[in-house]
């Protein structure tokens, strides 16, 4: 868990982390995080304390609906239990990760310009966010923007999710995982990766396959283009559908952008209508892992809701 | 071109409708729409003028920017230019049809307890409209909800826009039309379509294609399927990235409810996210045709702005 005390123009005065623990449970890990927050906030007047979840929230009654990466959450009163543990009346604002950075790049970001932006996060998972009208639209039940379920290819690959063929078993870390394990399957398919790739974690890969393309490995490139064309897809319906102004491309792949970006702009550029996929912008996020602090940090300073 | 009164209550008191004369250009079609409204608002107190275009608007300037359907149109002021022919101050707003329809099942239709709704007309093409925290989301330039747009089969059926696989391209009135043609070029299939279809023009075909299938035709059965399966995959896709409350189904396809719509549910409960596809409510128009002219009339009613 990192946390950062950020001041009212969007900027970074002091950072901290700490290992949330998030396998030994919910209590563990909110123990963890009341010290965090204690750390970073002790001596200082601030304004509120805003806290980005990978998660389903309910921002408006503080509650952490679920959460895949902590054990036994469920519907959890995460603000009231924060409130307990801090004996702190300062106001706290809750909302899922993907949502913050959306909020952050159009803060102080890549999208400071505009008032309508749709960021696409390529991390282990595909993550999302929207802002339009200069708000965030976390949906009825906070379930909004989640890019990585639209449907690309109908008959695709299976998703974690339980769908075939989302843009997240396209254009994640774990999508390149299955791609090049596949891949290397198939004893006759001649690829730097198969030796490069060996002992390297998952989390690791999707460096090592970017580092294959770079040296002009088709299979590797070939992956590239799987993830761009996938993108480019989703762009293409986001932008149809929505008609923003700015889609910001952000999470660990997108240190990748040069392998897959071309593709992206031609596969959209195919399928997005004329008038919208001509004035949206497609930039890389400006904030990168910062997004997500930053934009909790305006959330809690502009929805100052009580504790 | 229909016009109507429409009460505070979004009740139609009276309709006018009059030829548009749309071939024959934008002149000549402002000239009976200023003669219809006067008409219709003769000897009346209203509060202000609300109209539904087919066509890309920036109803915040007044402009239609394109229409399909009427020749020589190129970002032309229509407000101003009404203003002109009505030689009236009465205000005026314009608003893209689909969008119309939005507010409309929003305001006093099948979505009056909604506050974030996504409409899908099936018509001749397929068109849409967004309303999220009980407002219209019109986009950046007037052009979401272009849901007819987004891709549904990435290989597929070839569309008026350019793109292939279209959603429009498998669940409107001209995706029928293709699926008939197709299916009728194949000598050997059995259908009673071959001989139903015969002299019936393209706008009538969907109803006879519904005849044949509610007769048990195979052929027919399978159209209406092909249409279920793609709009299932849309409404996922809607449903996943913007998690609103209802999906409203109108258009004239529509009519055709009980072909469809099973096929509908099952892909879009596969392809959904559990909380938001089992939360989100699938409805059919309340409000039908009316849709459009009774949103139209609360927009102009809610934005008064000056002619």
């Amino acid at each position: 868990m990192r946390s950062a005390l950020v001041d009212e123009n969007g900027d970074i005065m002091e950072r901290r982390s700490i290992l949330s623990g998030a396998g030994k449970g919910i209590d563990y890990v909110m123990t963890n995080l009341a010290m965090l927050i204690g750390e970073t906030i002790s001596g200082k007047n601030v304004a509120g304390v805003g806290i980005g979840i990978p998660g389903i929230i309910d921002s408006a009654r503080g509650i952490l609906t679920q959460a895949p990466n902590i054990s036994n959450v469920d519907d959890y009163p995460i603000r009231d239990a924060l409130a307990e543990k801090m004996g702190s009346s300062i106001p706290v604002f809750i909302e899922n990760d993907a949502n913050c950075a959306a909020v952050g790049e159009w803060w102080v970001g890549a999208g400071k310009s505009v008032d309508s932006l749709v960021i696409i996060t390529l991390g282990t998972g595909v993550g999302g966010g929207i802002i339009l009208k200069g708000e965030l639209w976390s949906g009825a039940d906070g379930m909004a923007g989640e890019i990585g379920h639209i449907t690309v290819f109908p008959n695709g690959a299976k998703c974690n999710c339980g769908n075939f063929g989302c843009l997240e078993s396209y254009a994640s870390a774990s999508a390149i995982r299955r791609m090049v394990k596949e891949g290397l399957n198939d004893n006759k398919l001649e690829t730097i990766l198969r030796k490069k790739s060996r002992g390297v974690s998952g989390e690791k890969l999707p460096e090592t396959v970017m580092e294959a393309a770079v040296e002009g490995d088709k299979f590797a490139l070939w992956i590239w283009d799987e993830v761009g064309k996938a993108l480019g897809i989703g762009i293409a319906n986001v932008v149809n559908l929505l008609n923003v102004e700015m889609v910001v491309i952000g999470g660990g792949l997108s240190n990748s952008w040069e392998l897959f970006i071309g593709q992206s702009l031609t596969e959209a550029r195919k399928r997005g209508l004329r008038a919208p996929i001509n004035r949206v912008e497609i930039k890389k996020t400006l904030l990168g892992d910062d997004a997500g602090i930053i934009g909790a940090a305006y959330l809690a300073l502009k929805h100052q809701s009580p504790l």
